[in-house]
């Protein structure tokens, strides 16, 4: 059984190395979106869409075992966005990823919002070819979370504490939470948020534009 | 004056790579407070030997320009103190700390906590030997703060937003604060504390703890 996930995953990379080649040719940043379900990840992207979708093109592939809510839902914010159904699948793989990247055109400073299938422990192994892994954690949680689910805390570059408008009416200790986090991720850097009301989202856009920023100028790219 | 200023740099920096392979050999980790005056660097120190000083030996370096009340308040917490007057200087320099390090013992698994003198500009350029600079920001400052003084917060590795008691009194916008820390530099990581009632300092507690875990053994450690 451990051969055959060594393989698996060596497939799967080898395919996050295909889309990250892809993603960067093209001058698109990706974001990989992991989570529990229900943390509120396409909420978030819905108004991040909102909020950022008039400074570049974005667009989104969503990752459900069944339905195509997510997918509608991002569409009705006017940005494109790919539905892939994992039908028992627990994850979204890198193969997955790289079709759905034929069906959508960005182009130089793009943003691609990859929202991965609500699941804190699967999608930490499989590499999209993102730029980073961004793992959404609300606050209704629980603080104890990436002490749980270590894994994927390590695996993100980012946590954003969603939903902090429910603070006041929690008993969620906030520092408990973030001095986890930095357990299984001594690097991890830490934002709270809120989707429903925006507190906190200018500085997750700070934060994408100074990433993107960084990106290495596609192949060709005379800059 | 350009070439007097490199002189000057890179003499520093060579007391300070002396400083940083002294505190390694002996596994002692070491953190640079930077801040302007008055953001509670002082206080900060004080709860946070406090709350971790039967976990570890902690001493501490004092930088002003006159006076010895920090190296006071530090050695009233029973924590060893070296005050460094630096006169007309307006930052630490890594000779000065050299010399300090020769009043202090500590040994493998301490902390070497270095207060810099209060500003938020020079202290930037000189490194110490320490593993992170770490700026201290209060809150009563305002949040446009690592926009006007970005070299330090470049130089940081984490920012520490103090004084977060006095936030339901202040119009600051927390969120703009940690964009523009991020447009400074995309991968500081950013802890909102308060000295005053404990907030926020497990996180940072577990922020140390994971970075000292990570240290290269002692020089001469069998581990």
């Amino acid at each position: 059984m451990i051969s055959i996930e060594r393989d698996i995953l060596s497939k799967n990379d080898a395919f996050a190395a295909e889309n990250r080649a892809r993603l960067r040719a093209e001058g698109v940043f990706a974001l990989n979106f992991v989570s529990s379900p229900g943390s509120g990840k396409t909420s978030l992207l819905v108004r991040t869409i909102t909020d950022l979708g008039d400074r570049c093109l974005i667009a989104v592939i969503e990752g459900d075992q069944q339905t195509s809510h997510d997918a509608d839902r991002i569409r009705a914010t006017g940005a494109q966005a790919v539905q892939i159904n994992t039908g028992k699948g627990c994850h979204l793989d890198a193969h997955m990823v790289g079709h759905a990247l034929d069906q959508l055109v960005l182009g130089t400073g793009g943003l691609l919002f990859i929202e991965n299938v609500g699941n804190l422990v699967c999608p930490a192994a499989f590499d999209l070819g993102e730029a980073h892994k961004v793992v959404v954690l609300s606050v209704t949680e629980g603080e104890d979370k990436p002490l749980k689910y270590p894994g994927m805390f390590a695996a993100a570059d980012l946590m954003l504490l969603n939903k902090s408008d429910l603070l006041p009416h929690l008993e969620f200790d906030m520092s408990a939470c973030m001095a986890a986090a930095l357990r299984a991720n001594p690097h991890i850097q830490i934002l709270t948020v809120s989707a429903k009301t925006g507190e906190g989202l200018p500085a997750f856009y700070a934060w994408i534009e100074a990433r993107a920023s960084l990106m290495p100028a596609p192949a060709g790219d005379p800059a």
